[in-house]
């Protein structure tokens, strides 16, 4: 609520009328546990109706507690994730960001003090954008003019296609803090397996995520810990069984994995591959009610685009 | 935040999306200030969406700061309630009700610390609602089979009439706490004067005010304290210039007077006269972006209707 108000007081400035809608974590797993069936299917019309009559939405997460939905059923979020489609795909038609507040539920993740999380923090958003800007260019470059994409890495071989696809520059306009570049795989061009080495959120925290692909779809998959929402999130829907995002993490600020999304996949020597959803941005056009990111360190690992190695151990080519 | 989680919990089991609308204190002073006028006069499109969509609104006082507004320009302010009244207008078709949640900023106006604050709270709030709406029916079955009201008073000698308007209970389902019988004064039918001995507050407080009524109209009027608020107010419309509201306060759980019009217009012992917008449920027709409770205790004073005394110094003639 203090960034909020910080926000909203610069936005009037400007001009804006801001509305704050705020969403308590308590609440939140309240609602899921609590609403009948029937009205969870439901799309929430204020929200919905809010969302279109608005120009830009900033998200500041700012969590209490990030463990509120571990022991929450992992079908019942599925559910809630697809009621609310609708007003993600309006979210995406304006300008949007995303952001985060830091609070001691998020420190405690990342296992750090509040004012070490917050340095943190800031040393992650507060940096030289042009600066980073020119790094990611170079890497955006590589990546429109490559088809073919292989990751090699521990327990990992997986080849698809980025052909006539459009990176994109993370240059902290949708995110703060930025720093990746992204794209969308084709769709049916996913083979091969890949392991996350890094623990997944999403809501839960899922770890050793293992995904086999087979033109495009997951054919098989395992978790050592919630498998069973891994499976409740590759079957939402027919998208969430493909791949809606390929990024590359660039941003030396964030030096150590903090269980944030929002930071773990702009960590530099990364990737990230989400199932669901493809960002419009990138000429994708997968759909889903699932847009989840998992990340993975290429230390030791190599990022090869048609042939060529672009990223080896954590270092680019140019570097 | 704390009520709104609860409210909205529950709300959750019953099969409701909530949505939490927040608005706090220092960006609501920022946005008058700040907002640039051509923004200012415009109707916030996403909160009216967001109303039009609803089904129900809960409005939740809880100021960190009830001063916020004091030294806040009073044209500005008046302009803001304007391009609010189509949001205000929609509310009313709604189920509403409007609470209060005790803060330190409310307890330090009413005089107490937060503990002694809440006690007077709770106390007003949870009652045996069914046996005060049987005392209010009474005073109802009164108003409602009157035409003539005569104010006598403390410089005060008004007369207006409520003939074939309804009196409205408030058996606590629009306001929490409840407790009082409202009905709207014939719009061209007030005439003769009232001293408010007690303060008024509208953002700012108001102290001593004096109207003089012709016709139904403020003809003469004046303050002792921030009167430019009062002229602007009553200088808003058409609509702003007549009384909206009679009503009489009959919670004996609210014994003193607190500079919380929520509370203040219930009191026992008290009557009050809005000018502004008048509620249909009263059969009023009186339209304005005002509506402001002003309040006088009636002890001394008299309540006459149709030359009969229904209160005399703040005891029912039934009493």
């Amino acid at each position: 609520m203090e960034l909020a108000t910080e926000v909203c007081k610069e936005a009037a400035r400007q001009g804006a009328h801001p509305l704050i809608v705020a969403y308590p974590t308590e609440f939140a797993r309240v609602a899921l546990d609590s609403t009948p069936l029937e009205d969870l299917v439901v799309t929430p019309r204020h929200l919905l109706e809010a969302m279109k009559a608005s120009d830009v939405d900033i998200i500041i997460v700012s969590p209490a507690n990030t463990r509120v939905f571990e022991s929450a059923d992992s079908k019942r979020m599925a559910i809630r994730s697809k009621a609310s489609e609708p007003i993600s795909e309006e979210q995406l038609k304006k300008r949007w960001n995303v952001t985060l507040h830091p609070t001691n539920a998020l420190a405690q993740d990342a296992g750090m003090s509040l004012t070490e999380y917050k340095d943190f923090v800031y040393s992650a958003m507060i940096r030289d954008w042009d600066a980073e800007v020119d790094r990611m260019r170079k890497l955006k470059s590589d990546m429109d003019n490559a088809s073919e994409v292989r990751l090699m890495g521990k327990d990992t071989d997986l080849s698809f296609s980025i052909k006539g696809r459009t990176a994109v520059i993370d240059d902290a306009k949708y995110n703060l803090p930025g720093g990746e570049v992204f794209t969308a795989p084709l769709d049916d061009s996913a083979t091969g397996k890949i392991y996350y080495d890094l623990p997944s959120l999403y809501g839960k925290e899922v770890t050793d995520i293992r995904l086999t692909f087979d033109k495009g779809v997951v054919v098989d998959y395992s978790a050592s810990k919630n498998e069973s929402l891994l499976k409740e999130l590759i079957e939402t829907d027919e998208g969430s069984r493909r791949l809606g995002e390929f990024g590359i993490g660039t941003n030396r600020g964030i030096n150590r994995f903090t269980k944030r999304i929002l930071f773990d996949e702009k960590m530099a020597e990364t990737v990230h591959l989400a199932i669901g959803r493809a960002y419009k941005e990138c000429g994708g056009i997968n759909k889903s009610a699932v847009h989840w990111d998992m990340i993975k360190t290429m230390k030791p690992g190599e990022i090869i685009m048609d042939g060529k190695t672009v990223q080896k151990d954590g270092k680019f080519s140019w570097e």
